[in-house]
């Protein structure tokens, strides 16, 4: 395989990890290849059968944050990870606080086995986890999460805010968080991103 | 605060997140305070409420990886990620599928939700989550998790498989993870850092 070869995302429009792969690599051409079926081969390219998974420059890379930052450090674009170490450390925090602390407990595969309480216990773990975020980015946000320039923080807020809002979190309790929203999904790579308008996304829930 | 201070570690001995701050950080002095007590003060420091957090610098940080690759950058030292950017990648890959695909699932505030079926419910998610690491480290591993040197993926998984055995998961399941898990025992920082030498691990669970 080519190096730096255009790189192939398996998908799912509702995926929030598979969003923050779409907004994040808004800087180089992605194919969408919606490969959610659980198939061998699949499994053979992810074993851990989540998305997304990205192909790229040879190599078979899962855990969107690990994509982004690999795009990020090989290709020109925007820079998702500020110079200072102290932000690019409050970066990492919070996107860590969203992608450890509260997008795995209302992953598809978790709330299958949770069950009947699905609806409950996901509207708990991310109230529980907005409620921590909130005070964090009281300090940390400029204009975006950490300061004025949008990072991986920013890639990874609006995925769970989207989530949020379907486990019907009510997000105005949190002004911050609700700020930060709003503002990021004015923008062109967050827009056209958005689970509302991707290829795989059915009829009936097109924006 | 004076600028590159000592930092102050949070911790548990029994906590794997803050076992691996304590492997990654050998590198500088960490005050121990383990101040898990869920007290008004510990939640204006970290709001997740969670072990660790790490006041360093004049900045608090929580979330495991955030701190070590924020003292891996400021502090000289062995590098915890690899300069080769794909070698990077799959240091990070691996340890994100650790910290948020396994850990948070097995989590003590999670756990305590899902009531007297977490022994099983943690087994499934750990076991679960072997099933997909075992391929990958087949594939990245040397010596250690991603080639001959050791990185942020080490710190990530012996941590984790300690929590395996603690929920009986059969880790002689998983060839790879057992043997880089056995090799990485016998490095003074894995050592020195085990949740049996603590100075706030009870007396029976010493070794």
């Amino acid at each position: 395989m080519a190096t730096y070869s255009n790189p192939v995302l398996h998908g799912y429009f509702r995926s929030s990890c598979s969003w923050r792969v779409r907004i994040g690599n808004f800087k180089i051409p992605l194919n969408l290849l919606y490969s959610l079926k659980l198939t061998q081969e699949y499994k053979t390219l992810n074993p851990m059968q989540q998305v997304p998974a990205v192909e790229i420059d040879g190599i078979t890379l899962s855990q969107s944050l690990a994509v982004i930052q690999y795009i990020n450090e090989t290709r020109p674009g925007p820079r998702l990870l500020p110079a200072d170490p102290k932000k690019r450390a409050q970066v990492r925090m919070i996107s860590d606080l969203i992608a450890s602390g509260i997008q795995p407990l209302q992953n598809l595969y978790v709330i299958q086995k949770v069950g009947a309480e699905k609806m409950q216990w996901s509207h708990h773990f991310i109230d529980r986890g907005f409620q921590a975020l909130e005070p964090i980015l009281k300090q940390t946000a400029g204009k975006y999460c950490v300061g004025d320039e949008i990072s991986m923080a920013d890639i990874c807020l609006v995925p769970q805010v989207y989530n949020a809002e379907r486990f019907k979190v009510d997000v105005g309790q949190y002004p911050t968080i609700k700020r930060l929203n709003q503002a990021l999904l004015e923008i062109e790579a967050f827009k056209v991103s958005h689970p509302s308008c991707q290829p795989d996304t059915p009829d009936d829930l097109r924006a």
